[in-house]
């Protein structure tokens, strides 16, 4: 499918797209850049890449496409450390969670024979690292790809080819778009869940261990998604900020009227607040973004 | 174990402890209560129970012991169309989430010659009714009792033993650091929960489908959570609203510190604040009420 693709970045997710490519045989030659000594040994100890470069430029020049799977504050620099040695008409992506943002510093940054195209994988653990990666990463599930304007058609049907080959489901989306909505059901329910596991563990020193103990009833799963890559989330939550901002206002609004609702002991009020909920897990379950088996905690695995 | 035990509410909670029970054959005879036609008629069409009972106080009348698992606010009622036909000594007990105001309502009714110490069984799931329930539901999960002052000491021991015989490890607090603790572990969280699928449900409709085809970038989960029992979880909210109220205050105050670090592009505050809640994690893992296994959604089952 491709001569050459290049990772910048061999996490959880660049390592994840390296397995996948190589399991499905997508590219004659795969070469690594990550400027951690660490996972560079790592990947090179179990035979999962021999190709790893600690010189950027040498890494990226020969390809026909370039991941970068960096937290978004590194494009900058990573972008402007390339761009004078890619090849002629390279595809250049990413796997960011937020698009508005590297937009307008590739716009600012002006290639030119590059057809820039973004990515956004939506799949991932908890865990961050290349030894979390795994090939089915992205069996299944969507990755929206957001091509600027006046794009060329071959690039994005290439691009969207090699995601359809790792197992991905392609939508295709503006910036504009895609920031919106992740905003809603990404990165608004990090940032509470963050703060959810701060606000309980903010207590006294004597009830923390209690908290521990019996946070199977609800905090535990929360504690799952509050366990993220913190550097990551900084960045998107940085780079999505109008969007996430506007979602906790919104919020926030919202946990007034049902703090008032509690207060006034409004039990129809109450009622109807908690039954709202019920019907968009049953519409999330028939879209396939969820089984319908019960979790009874996965104490028992 | 017991001679006779009589429990009054079989949904998730209630037919699993029939199950279990059963499984166990930790009492001669069992008796099964419930105000929905269709709940007795299952038990009875599935061989779950065959002593069914549409009168309340024939259910309880020759019981050792008699465990309440309806949702908070039916007590009261039940409690009153029982205390005259109990058996001298009973041991009466529930599976309620919150604990102070249900003593209070016992307090009230001022029973005699009945050992009235109430369970809380940190387990379940989304689910509700007796279709959910599983015999297996306690095992390995917390269970609370809060004896009241002066209780004697044979029947929590009876009753410590049932709960040990079903699979839980349970543990003797009182009703208020019960619920200071169940407000931060499980009611608070659970109020949050239905909070986000709110906020995030409630943006103009061409959205919708969109949310819930993304969902799995994290909203997936908390509608997990907010798909429970709207009935039960408005009852603990009312119950516990004190502590409830208290940590939505809490909650907010954070969230607007979070707020403003996003508004602020603070990236050193933003930082701290997300890595500061990977420790959690670590221990509850530790603390064996979870497993460390990622999660990749569960679409895969």
């Amino acid at each position: 499918m491709f001569n050459t693709i290049s990772i910048i970045g061999c996490g959880l997710i660049g390592s994840s797209i390296l397995r996948a490519v190589k399991k499905k045989n997508l590219a004659k030659e795969i070469k690594i850049f990550d400027n951690s000594r660490e996972v560079a040994s790592y990947l090179k100890k179990e035979d999962i890449c021999t190709n790893v470069s600690n010189d950027i430029r040498q890494c990226v020049s020969n390809s026909d496409l370039i991941i970068i799977a960096t937290p978004l504050s590194s494009y900058k620099e990573i972008i402007l450390s390339i761009k004078d040695t890619l090849k002629k008409n390279v595809i250049l992506t990413d796997t960011g969670s937020v698009k508005k943002e590297v937009m307008k510093i590739v716009h600012n940054i002006n290639l030119t024979d590059v057809h820039w195209i973004p990515s956004h994988p939506i799949a991932g653990t908890e865990e961050s690292g290349p030894r979390a990666g795994q090939a089915g990463m992205f069996e299944n599930r969507w990755c929206i790809i957001s091509p600027p304007k006046n794009s060329a058609e071959q690039p994005v049907k290439k691009l969207k080819a090699l995601w359809e080959a790792i197992g991905s489901k392609v939508k295709i989306m503006t910036p504009e778009e895609h920031d919106e909505i992740l905003s809603l059901t990404s990165h608004l329910p990090h940032a509470i869940a963050y703060n959810i596991v701060r606000t309980v563990m903010g207590v006294e020193d004597k009830l923390k261990q209690e908290i521990i103990q019996y946070s199977a009833g609800g905090l535990r799963d929360f504690t799952r998604i509050a366990a993220s890559n913190p550097l990551m989330w900084r960045d998107i939550l940085l780079d999505n900020s109008e969007n996430v901002s506007k979602g906790i206002n919104s919020f926030i609004e919202k946990l007034n009227e049902l703090k008032k609702a509690i207060n006034d002991k409004n039990e129809d009020r109450l009622y109807q607040i908690f039954n709202s909920t019920k019907e968009v897990r049953k519409e999330i379950i028939k879209a396939g973004q969820d089984t319908s088996m019960p979790d009874f905690g996965r104490k028992k695995d």
